[in-house]
């Protein structure tokens, strides 16, 4: 999985700072994950490919999540898509894309698929043969989903020492992963423990942007191997973060800690702080393994 | 008059070009002119002072011209603004910005007054003691107006030379200015034109994007100081700009040209061009004094 930082700022969009978006490619494909002002002008800085995109999930209708959507979807239209665009996001954004259209007479040349949300229980939004998208319900000031990317693999995995010992056949190999034995020319029969190993384990991204503290979500995120939280204050403002349903630097550290996630990456963070380097060193007194979130900045795990 | 453009670009933002946003500072106004995505980034960019905005112009709905908008809505509340913003723009807006808003349940700290355009004649939508700005019905895809913005002096100017020749006294000033005599001590009346010169002349800016080639608006704009007219195509896409109703370089130049205006700025470029070097001399070849909108650049007249 590489996930790719458009923006990672509260609020409102600034010259150096942008609100938040972010693209998650993982096994083909490229989701991004909101949408704030500005998203599309920070896909090509990134020189991400539009037309990769196919699956945008919106974790709530605040503007810094949200206002570069109707513009993205207007780009595709000019850029000649054709393909599908799926739309993840809170009842209400049907109607408000649609009347943005309406009024400016202008329509996709492609399918536009809404899945609007209203549940306040995890659900599943997405799944092939490799990845799971699901939701987990956050507590913000209006309904907001974070959401949970899984790449799993069902296929076993080739033991190629064994594979060449018996002195397998390419052709077999499909039918090896899909967890087939091998009937040898000689008539021995290997069942398929002896040619394959485990597949990979799965790999487990989890993003949860805007919500307060909120425990509730652990069972939902145990163990996954990243977690993106936010955290949009830092102690110090702990009233402001509680009034406005947003999470500090300590608390987003407590749910990684508690919830044994891998790696934390914080991010949402309020323009009021010159540097983030504080969020940095509380997140880390309470869970070491914190990274901080810059705009443009792409990790790999 | 001072016109900062903040975008001039058509269709959709990019790292380089901006979708359409001016202000246009006139007497003390700074009147915002369309508010393409991104604007509120562009304000900061060149260190407009949110606080002074309080009146929005919007030409129609199209999201290059008003997606902008629901953003620096929310960032005004952001800035705790207080006083009144007034949005003027067509049918819809006010429906498009309240279901926004709604969604988002997030309101406004101030008043927000929506002045929404229908009609197809020219109409007065702001005056105060020196400035008038109205609108220009123009011809685009769907609903649109250009606007007309005029900066008058209704106070006569004060003769200096002559003022002083009677020893007229600075208490008398105002009243000469606004059309008064003056009495002077040896009984003598000494009549208003005596003492005073004719105001300045007032000055025009016209602002006309996006339209076909529509010389319906020559009457509305005839003999402006400085006439913003779109420019989408070149000539050699005169095809594209009949069937997308937009205006080429040559025909923004006629339109000037025959509505005698003292200077034309071009705008609202394709980004298919590479650079809008060729729209200058198109229109040159019609109307000489022509110049190029770029995004950043003052002008002052």
């Amino acid at each position: 999985m590489k996930l790719h930082i458009l923006g990672c700022y509260a609020a409102t969009p600034r010259t150096l700072s942008n609100p938040t978006a972010q693209i998650l490619e993982i096994r083909n494909h490229l989701f991004l994950i909101d949408c704030g002002e500005g998203t599309q002008v920070e896909l090509r800085r990134n020189k991400v490919k539009f037309s990769r995109i196919n699956h945008i999930f919106i974790s709530h209708l605040h503007g810094d999540h949200f206002f570069g959507l109707p513009g993205l979807i207007s780009t595709f239209r000019l850029l000649g898509r054709e393909k599908e665009l799926h739309i993840y996001g809170p009842k209400g954004i049907k109607e408000a894309i649609t009347l943005l259209f309406k009024l400016a007479d202008s329509w996709t040349s492609y399918p536009l698929i809404f899945h609007e949300l209203d549940s306040k229980e995890p659900l599943l939004l997405f799944q092939d043969a490799g990845v799971e998208v699901s939701t987990i319900p956050l507590a913000h000031r209006i309904y907001t989903n974070g959401f949970r990317f899984t790449s799993f693999y069902s296929e076993r995995k080739l033991n190629i020492d064994a594979v060449r010992e018996f002195g397998i056949g390419k052709e077999y190999f499909q039918k090896i992963k899909n967890g087939g034995s091998v009937t040898l020319e000689d008539g021995r029969v290997i069942p398929n423990q002896e040619l394959t190993l485990d597949p990979p384990e799965p790999k487990h991204y989890a993003y949860c942007s805007d919500t307060a503290y909120y425990p509730d979500i652990i069972p939902l995120i145990r163990g996954v191997d990243v977690l993106y939280h936010e955290a949009t204050f830092l102690e110090s403002e702990a009233g402001l973060a509680k009034k406005t349903k947003h999470s500090t630097a300590g608390e987003a550290a407590t749910i990684a800690r508690d919830a044994e996630v891998g790696q934390l990456i914080l991010g949402h963070f309020s323009t009021r702080y010159r540097n983030p380097d504080s969020f940095l060193e509380e997140a880390q007194r309470i869970f070491p393994n914190t990274l901080l979130a810059a705009d443009g900045k792409l990790f790999e795990f």
